[in-house]
């Protein structure tokens, strides 16, 4: 028995592409002699659909793929997730499902019965979850079928859940377990994903073949990262990250397993190459080549840029500098050396003289009144102006640059530095920005040592420093850790040593800027928590604020 | 028996000014010596409190809010929503419930059964549905106490749930019920709402007392608008829409109720008041007075200020006009007569010379390329500039006049007239927007009849017309209906007799334009599906693009 897994990367609602693509991948498999060959979670429509699952027409989309992988399964048996419809009307109108389907013919299908509905995942808006549980039988072997968060509750453990899918489908003794999956990538997610894998062996002590989807579906980016578990709990081989890739097992090699194959683990490498990964994918899967972005000279730009160019190619990648009267002249150089060293095409445009024709048409209603942060963002805002004009004469989809921490306490203009089409650092925190940049340098000087050693600024007014409105970004990132990530409240936190009035300050600052985190770009997610889809809070409120 | 409703407008988070105001209103109540006070569903920490939920301290909060309420029940009952935990391990850690408290003490927890998760509402992302269903007793009568959705499956034939939380309820013979809601207003919502009370008393023959949240929440506006209904399936009454209100009834009153009273509807009288709530709430909570806003002279515009006027107070409300080369001289005119009739201030800044620096930076690296969106856009830009820059200065929120139509369309710009801290009209369709307009002229000419005679244009070229790029919006707005209120696919609409490529082609204007509708403000929700929380869709996709 010859088992093949297909990590692949589908595009939302492109039935036509997704199934051409799974066909193709179902050849290359029948050329490896492969019995079975499994694709991702939802596969056929791509995942996350969202509300697009609402649509009937949609849902007949997935429903006529399905017809057209019967005539595919001439000779291998395919995998494969899709919704399909629920024909009981009590309950939510649809099954997130496996699909089994060999000789012509549809031989099993498994609805998902842990259906996630936390953070960014949204499964019971549409889904019922399964009630039965049935193994199949194929070529002489029984198979358990499952879907992503179903083998995640091993032995009932997870407090979310009541059922343990496998604890009933062990019952019928499989030979081996498949497993399809869409499971974002967070930096922790791989060792988690092996340990959830590894735990089910331990417990059912049989073969466990997982396959999980690849490429970023706009803020979500899937990693692949697919494995295969050993009958004795060993990691046969874990497939490489955000990369498309096929590769066949033979089972009894399979459980012969005695030295384990995975990869080692770096977070800041994962988070660099998940972003290339997101950013590609942003650009590709819209039909866009080309970035835009401001270089500031600091280090938040300057690592965005070296993501963009390792993600888009260096013609595909062009910035502005933009100095205002407060910028130093050191900023120019280090963005001027920055583009260079990219081989990136960079312009310099000057905004003092827009700055100041705004600020004359605003004189006669601002008499009076002191430079304040009207100022700062009208500055902000000229630049972001600026790169959109770029961005819509020329088809460049503009960059937001903003880190984490920046877009957590707030500390960033609407329609100005926020400005962008997709959001690149905003689940990085500061201190990580600092490690991502290390890491861009380790072979040679990328982005000039004078932008990471810097204090940081924004250079909004004179001889400004974030240090002036903010704490240092080890302590902050490390308080908005326990507040975001760890969902810790302000007594939780103090009790860690932080100080009162600073911790109070902080998550205040949090929540009161909502609002311009409602309004900003899709942000590339790399943590257990980032902004957007999956943390929702209200805008409007009076908690900690 | 006598039972009080108070339909009262809670902070979210705001503990201790919800359970004074609640304390405050059990006082009335006791004044009109009533038996029981009935608030509203999670009245305790308003509704919605969405990922706030997940914080221990918070939930600390509702427990302690909860001690501070039996002290206040000493002579009345008061029944109250509010979060508890669920001391079961498995499954959510919350439920949403309903307590009676009385006599120092909690007499009774109910908690929800039926958790909207779909539109807007995301409660099994929190809660645990109930699984245990019991009536109470109170000073000789039997209670049977519900949240919300617990009514909205009347003989369980909703297709959304599998049980029927009064079915078991009324086995044990209740005199009467009561439900505690926050059910957000659309403008169809009240008439269905009095027909659900109907149908559940048609099946159970006892009256109900409902009481409804009141007053807005970001995005979502509450109605108020509670009903007692009698025994016989009469509404004994319907309190008013969009107020604070306590009211006193007696049973035996409510069991001879022979003429009904309810209140007469109509759509776009109700959206107003909607609308003006959801603005009043919005700067009242987040502790706002002034609002600022673009006055082009057109219908949008105009329509927005008549409600931020209304909402604010004519000293709130500033407006600002900006010309550019291509304003004709009537939108000019037009705006400073509707400013002169609002009697709000209003200042003209003529953006053609900003507009101008900017192009003149641009020009360089634009040589060669003719006029665009481009060019239009930078003028959209400059105007989002200028106001930010007045909110900014002098803390006025800027209003976001686009309507429902051009955010479908995309027919606007990012940071530009997309702009705004709250958008006013996203949920109002161009033709309705015309029906506001005439609404607002009713008694005299508030919005300068030539503002709503003249062929809509965005003015950012010459001669420009809404109707060069789009079809009119009487065709349009029925086509986007069908897609997004009633979720109709492509061949379903062309089914209703509409132009192939003409649906085809909107369709893919919606679909393409997710990503500037991601980056807009909250939107002001009246109907039954709005841009925003309720409308989840991918913004890297392919179906119907």
């Amino acid at each position: 028995m010859k088992i093949a897994i297909a990590q692949l990367n589908y595009l939302i609602g492109d039935f036509d592409g997704n199934v051409d693509k799974i066909i193709e991948f179902a050849e290359k498999a029948k050329d490896q002699s492969a019995d079975i060959v499994v694709f991702g979670e939802l596969a056929i429509c791509g995942y996350p659909p969202r509300d697009f699952l609402e649509f009937d027409d949609f849902i007949k989309k997935a429903e006529s793929s399905i017809e057209r992988l019967k005539s595919a399964s001439q000779g291998i048996a395919i995998v494969v997730g899709s919704p399909t419809v629920n024909p009981v009307v009590e309950g939510k109108d649809l099954f997130n499902s496996v699909y089994f389907i060999a000789d012509g013919e549809v031989k099993h299908i498994q609805h998902k019965a842990l259906l996630p509905t936390y953070d960014v995942f949204d499964e019971y808006r549409y889904f019922e979850p399964a009630s039965e549980f049935n193994c199949l039988e194929y070529r002489g072997f029984r198979i358990a079928l499952t879907v992503c968060e179903d083998i995640w509750n091993i032995g009932n453990e997870n407090p979310l859940y009541k059922v343990c899918p496998l604890d009933i489908l062990i019952k019928e003794s499989p030979d081996f377990i498949i497993n399809v999956s869409a499971s974002p990538f967070s930096y922790s997610h791989a060792q988690e994903r092996l340990k959830v894998l590894k735990a089910n062996v331990d417990r059912y002590k049989v073969p466990i073949f997982y396959s999980n989807n690849v490429g970023a579906q706009t803020e979500l980016i899937f990693d692949g990262g697919s494995v295969v578990i050993s009958g004795n709990g060993k990691v046969h081989r874990e497939m490489p990250y955000f990369k498309e890739a096929i590769e066949c097992f033979d089972l009894s090699e399979v459980k012969k397993t005695d030295t384990e194959d995975f990869q080692p683990h770096d977070d800041i490498v994962e988070i660099h190459d998940a972003i290339v990964c997101g950013i590609k994918d942003y650009f590709g899967k819209l039909g866009f080549k080309k970035a835009i972005l401001g270089l500031s000279g600091g280090i938040d730009s300057a690592v965005t840029a070296v993501l963009a160019q390792r993600a888009l190619g260096k013609e595909n990648v062009r910035v502005l500098l933009m100095p205002s009267q407060f910028s130093s002249d050191h900023s120019v150089n280090d963005a001027k050396k920055l583009a260079e060293n990219l081989g990136i095409q960079f312009d310099i445009i000057k905004i003092e003289s827009v700055y100041k024709s705004f600020m004359e048409h605003l004189a006669p209603h601002f008499e009076g009144m002191p430079f304040n942060v009207t100022e700062e963002n009208i500055q902000a805002r000229v630049r972001g102006t600026l790169l959109m004009s770029f961005s819509n004469k020329f088809g460049n989809i503009l960059l937001n640059t903003s880190n984490k921490s920046e877009m957590a306490v707030g500390y960033g203009t609407l329609y100005g530095d926020l400005a962008g089409g997709i959001s690149v650092l905003g689940d990085v925190y500061k201190t990580q920005v600092f490690d991502l940049a290390e890491y861009m340098n380790k072979d040679s000087e990328v982005i000039p040592i004078n932008t990471i050693t810097k204090p940081p600024s924004a250079e909004l007014r004179p001889d400004q420093k974030d240090s002036d409105s903010l704490p240092d970004y080890d302590i902050l990132d490390k308080i908005l850790f326990e507040y975001i990530e760890n969902r810790k409240g302000p007594n939780e936190i103090i009790e860690l040593g932080y100080d009162e009035k600073l911790v109070k300050r902080i998550l205040k600052m949090v929540n009161i800027n909502e609002f311009k985190r409602y309004q900003t770009a899709p942000v590339l997610r790399v943590s257990t928590k980032a902004f957007g889809m999956g943390r929702r809070l209200p805008i409007v409120g009076k908690y900690l604020s």
